[in-house]
């Protein structure tokens, strides 16, 4: 018997001239593209790319929107706006990866907020439901992605969207389930062997081990292994690797 | 027995702190509304909001892509992306407008293609079937409203994609069925009435007369109305006003 | 014997195709400029048009720098940049504005932050110290125009920046000299005439009065009226006139 | 007897997150440094560590100014602005590095404008005059690099704007002084050792060798190596050593 497991990398996060990442090399590990829709990074024709290999490929194509700010990588918070503005920001950029996914005979099947978009959501109802409204109105069958047990996956929960939860390879996690500063010391695992010892441990005992010990049961459905460092294709692969080794297969997420 | 035939106007194309015409005004006047889609004009709160009015006053909605040039507005030629580019580009802005409609429970049923890149569209064969491309690839019933008898209107004939053929109320006409540029003397009529007739003329006679007197026999769909200037209102009015008064009604089109 | 004061307004907050305020009324009114900088509004021809008809009319030139927010006009927190990165975001748009105001024969003399950005360098004395060292670094003559008692102007003070302190002439305070939030009732003056009275008032007796009638005793070196409301121009006219009338001329503010 | 010549590089091209080019080893080769002003690359903090750094190396400091656009490089035309529109988007961007090098302690001796608007203005009289008379307007002291015979030389002289007359030591010329379009087989130099022995040989024979072997007498004031590509600093070094091989000495250029 095989367990499936999902494995998503942001993707497509250069813009213009500028490059970031080797979505080639990551398209053959994972099974879900979180692809930038361009306003914390991407472009129309970088979108496009990412869809058509991520289509090639088998790889499922979830939309990854975040704030309006090139220049900060949407890592910057941003305050000011309604959530109702941040409803249709989202719709925009969901609507916007469908159109050039379509384009390129790809479909858009979930969303995955960006940065310091995610983070605010996890720390205001009001926004995390404005996220919620937005991904049901665009397409009531779009999963979200969630880091589990925070305000994101509650607000989902509560208006009828499914929801897809998340662990981060390559972060230590608080006892409320966040992830660690990365200001902080040890809040990133560099060892490729390491992070996939911790990602097979997670799935095999279903519970997060937080820095401090503290142990959080939790189904998870999808593994986030980042694409924008440079040791970031060959984490990957180790976690591939050491998941198909014991008994996993690496598919896009049946939502929960 | 009535004929009827659609008032088109752009709207939506203010900016963040700036405002742009009189969209609430226009949409009790016209029938199909062109929303700008965030790259020369709009975001997506104003986007939201226009799509919502349109909806709520049965006004069709169209996308209404241009160049990524706020500050010119669309109006500058940019040159030096391939047809390619432009093709994603334009699935962009078309999916963005698609996802902010879907959440204002509106629809998008149309596309016209804003100011410069509609011009170079119409020069250039290469670029006019990137653009009906796009169309195409976004959602095939899109209809794709051009200029009669330039080349958008035959590249989309030549990939199956529909089109509505515009005649625009307030702008002069050169011999080869191009507009009259704005830098030349009486390019654009600003008498109301006199506006009013010559488009009642125009969908009677199923001609368009140059400003050399040169007539041009053409089936047209859909009128263009502007919205940016201050009398455009007042235009937009005694045109609805003359063609109901002459047996026309005002309904959004059907494609040819 | 005659007092001066100054009257300043932010001005150049058009963009691109989107004009805003009545500049030309503006600048025929009060004594400084308050130029944006491009990046919460304005572009160079903005700014060129402004700093020209500024010299022509004998008002002084002052850079209104803000948040890179077009969309947000430099109205949200936007949080994440380190004080040197905002340091250098300061010399960027002082320097810009000194480059354009030179080819318009002006010249800059002050410095007055914007929005989002001066309200959160008022709370948080690394930011204040940052934008104070961006404006000596710049050029040491510049004068920052600050709120009095706040940490602008200490942080300014500290480092030998000189300092131009500043009442709004349509907003009510707090009892700890701030402004009361937008938000809160009775937080905006809109009758002209009493916002003149308060004015003089405020001059005359040196000191501010708060909404709930606190005394702080402050020498105020110039008054900000503001510019991008329809009845603007309205009140600047009654408040010039009010001093006028009660023996105060209208000049650049002498720094303290 | 040493003679000395300069050697230029693009450089400070990322934005935001993303990189470009190794600027800081390139500083240690050439002895001028064009610096992006955030409109075609570059953001404030990008600015000011390259102008740290190349006061640090002793290397000039020069605005590479371009047309306000991220998403294309600079690198597409943009057609539709009056010179006069032109002329204040230079000195906007000229104003913002001088701003920024204030804050790094060193100062801004020279312009070379980038891309597609440098290859417009000359093919533009008007667009030409407008960037001359921008450098002229913001500090009549800059030089203005220029292709030798080309209408940015000429215009310069017109108004009394010191011009730089440089070579590109990785492109290849046609007859009437241009460089040949990327687009042609050759246009672009590959091999380091190749484009050193032309760069020696240009300033030893006081000619340029066009593709097709005419010979263009023209006294040259300064060598371009281009720094976004990964050979660059290869070429850069392989040119510098070959002319100190032979007697030059690499130093700021002095203008013609």
């Amino acid at each position: 018997m095989t367990t499936t497991i999902d494995l998503n990398c942001d993707m497509g996060e250069g813009f213009g001239p500028w490059p970031m990442g080797d979505d080639e090399a990551m398209l053959d590990i994972v099974s879900s593209a979180n692809v930038a829709c361009g306003f914390h990074a991407g472009d129309p024709s970088i979108m496009f790319r990412t869809a058509a290999m991520a289509k090639q490929k088998g790889v499922a194509l979830g939309a990854h929107p975040g704030f309006n700010d090139l220049a900060g990588f949407g890592r910057r918070m941003i305050t000011g706006d309604s959530p109702a503005e941040i409803e249709r920001m989202l719709a925009y950029q969901i609507g916007a990866l469908q159109g050039v996914a379509a384009l390129a005979g790809h479909r858009v099947t979930y969303v995955k907020v960006h940065g310091a978009l995610n983070n605010m959501a996890n720390e205001n109802d009001d926004l995390a439901l404005a996220i919620a409204r937005a991904i049901k109105g665009v397409d009531a069958a779009l999963v979200n992605v969630c880091m589990p047990g925070l305000l994101m996956e509650t607000a989902s929960d509560r208006i009828g969207v499914q929801v897809a939860r998340e662990f981060f390879a390559d972060r230590a996690y608080e006892d409320d389930g966040t992830l660690m500063s990365r200001k902080k010391q040890g809040a990133v695992l560099h060892d490729a062997t390491a992070a996939a010892e911790r990602v097979l441990r997670t799935l095999q005992n279903g519970e997060i081990v937080t820095q401090s010990g503290r142990r959080i049961p939790l189904k998870i459905d999808t593994i986030c292994v980042h694409g924008d460092e440079a040791s970031a294709v060959e984490m990957a692969r180790a976690i591939r690797a050491k998941l198909e080794a014991n008994g996993f297969a690496i598919a896009p997420f049946a939502a929960r």
